[in-house]
């Protein structure tokens, strides 16, 4: 294992404090217990939103912490849920008196520990509302999930949901679109190469040098199937044909497509995707409106990419468009 | 190999192709031959800032193209410089009556080139400068390059020229802030897994199972030396040491400083190299004024980081900050 680090069990700590160097004018780093929060935070009279999970998959979430996005992300270790001992004191930092939202991903880990969270916030006198992100297409159970996994479509949640917190929708409201994001977003992706835990030591998983897994999971879990190499038109037709199945996706759709890479695949590669992407959809009549390219949900140096595409409507637009200004997504400030 | 791509030879148009599907509100993509500039070129009375190499560097240069930064981009087959018949109509397209700038980083084929052209537009009438980016400190001279290699360091001249530029200034000026750019940037990189160049399908170097290379090209060509792996604070140490030596970096500087990744590498390490990096700086008395962490200038999906940093004076910083609309650099806007 080759690696930038120094102790693997520091790596996240390690990671984390040079986040906070870098982005000093975002966020403040709480360590021990480990969260991450807006630099304002808490915005009076706006809803505060909480995000977290295993580390490893940055930008997310602490790249997404700022205005019109996240108001704290609490990273575990690396591909494991963080604590409720962790995610209580990021949530009561961030209430600004007009609730708390949870946005989680559907992973058993995180789901138990952010419950338990709210539960004690709860008991606290902070209002916490909770949404489960569970937009993975290919496959309905997996190794740490009943029900599908969250991956990409956690973004454009936080991002939409962010927004409408920002320009000062109320808990409920600011929970409704964010489950609308949920019920109309879904995402499938392949790798072409594993990654390494640090502290395992080893690869999470072998491929074969003419193998690829159709389905994987953002940590390394079992996908749909295994398949021999297959181009990158090829790739991205079988990514993207249970999508919009699953959606339903027709004529006159408007949709925001993301292209993830998987943390270890150059740009340019996904840009390749993306050219097919939206040939494919076009062939069926709907519209990319907005998009985004890059690097956004990642498990560590994982070779390949996701799809996720969100069905639009034209509240979601003005959510996205509105200023945004995080370490990872940044615009109109 | 295994890369997310169709047919070898057609890697670099169809990924402009996506690029330019995706960034349609930034740029507009040109084939054959093939260039981008940015949607409103010319910019009547601004100067036009361009500047090229070999693809395999995204999002360099291509990545930024827009408002405050560059107005076009000649992109080369993987690793290889474009051609004259290329940079010269990319030259022409974006000169609005004061000229251009050409930012051309230090490898023999882009100098040649670049040259070749700029006589070319000059015969057409358009008044041509050059700048030669050449700040890595590793090697005197190397594979492609007599001197020093142009890597990190272009990313700054690209914002701060392209800054001035927007701002008015004229050619002599926007040349002149380039070149102090240039006087005051070092680089420095290292690999730990090389990358595949797709039309040669293997690996561009080898490189054991517990060996790094320090001071590694972009386009892997040889370092200072190969030593056992380290840990990311020795390696960061090695990495700056060099770049604050030739920098002469004392007590009371400030920098601005790029931890970069290049292409392979999970941003989570790159933030354990900027901790490092930030705290060897301050025991120096350098105050890191701003940054950037993050795939800025790769090597396909080279593993590994470089380090980039500039000595700033006031001038510098107030056009690093204004704002800039680019794929993947974007503040202000």
């Amino acid at each position: 294992m080759k690696k930038l680090i120094n102790d693997p069990k520091a790596v996240v700590n390690e990671s984390v404090e040079g986040f906070g160097l870098a982005h000093a004018d975002l966020v403040t780093v709480h360590t021990d217990p480990l969260f991450v929060v807006r630099k304002d935070a808490p915005v009076q009279g706006k809803v505060g939103l909480v995000s977290g999970g295993g580390s490893g998959h940055e930008p997310l979430h602490a790249g997404y912490v700022g205005r019109g996005m996240l108001d704290a992300a609490v990273p575990g270790a690396v591909f494991t849920s963080p604590t409720p001992d962790q995610i209580l004191p990021a949530t009561t930092a961030v209430n600004g008196g007009a609730g708390v939202l949870h946005i989680v991903k559907n992973y058993t880990g995180d789901v138990l520990n952010f419950e338990t969270a709210a539960e004690l916030a709860a008991a606290e006198g902070v209002e916490v509302r909770s949404v489960l992100v569970n937009d993975d297409v290919a496959v309905e159970d997996s190794l740490y999930t009943a029900g599908r996994r969250g991956v990409g479509g956690t973004v454009f949640v936080e991002r939409i949901a962010g927004a409408a917190a920002e320009r000062g929708d109320d808990l409920e409201a600011v929970t409704a679109v964010a489950q609308r994001v949920i019920d109309n977003v879904r995402s499938m992706g392949a790798a072409l190469a594993p990654s390494t835990v640090p502290h395992a030591g080893v690869p999470s998983f072998d491929l074969a040098e003419d193998e690829i897994e159709i389905g994987i999971g953002i940590h390394g879990e079992p996908g749909r199937h295994r398949i021999a190499m297959e181009n990158a038109d090829g790739i991205t037709t079988r990514l993207l044909e249970p999508i919009t199945a699953d959606l339903n996706l027709g004529s006159g759709d408007r949709v925001l497509l993301m292209v993830n890479g998987m943390g270890g695949s150059p740009a340019s590669e996904l840009y390749i995707v993306y050219r097919k992407a939206v040939a494919l959809l076009k062939e069926r009549g709907v519209t990319v409106e907005r998009s985004l390219v890059g690097n956004y949900i990642t498990a560590l140096e994982m070779e390949g990419a996701s799809l996720t595409v969100l069905k639009l409507d034209d509240e979601m637009i003005t959510l996205w468009d509105s200023p945004v200004s995080t370490a990872a997504l940044r615009w109109g400030v």
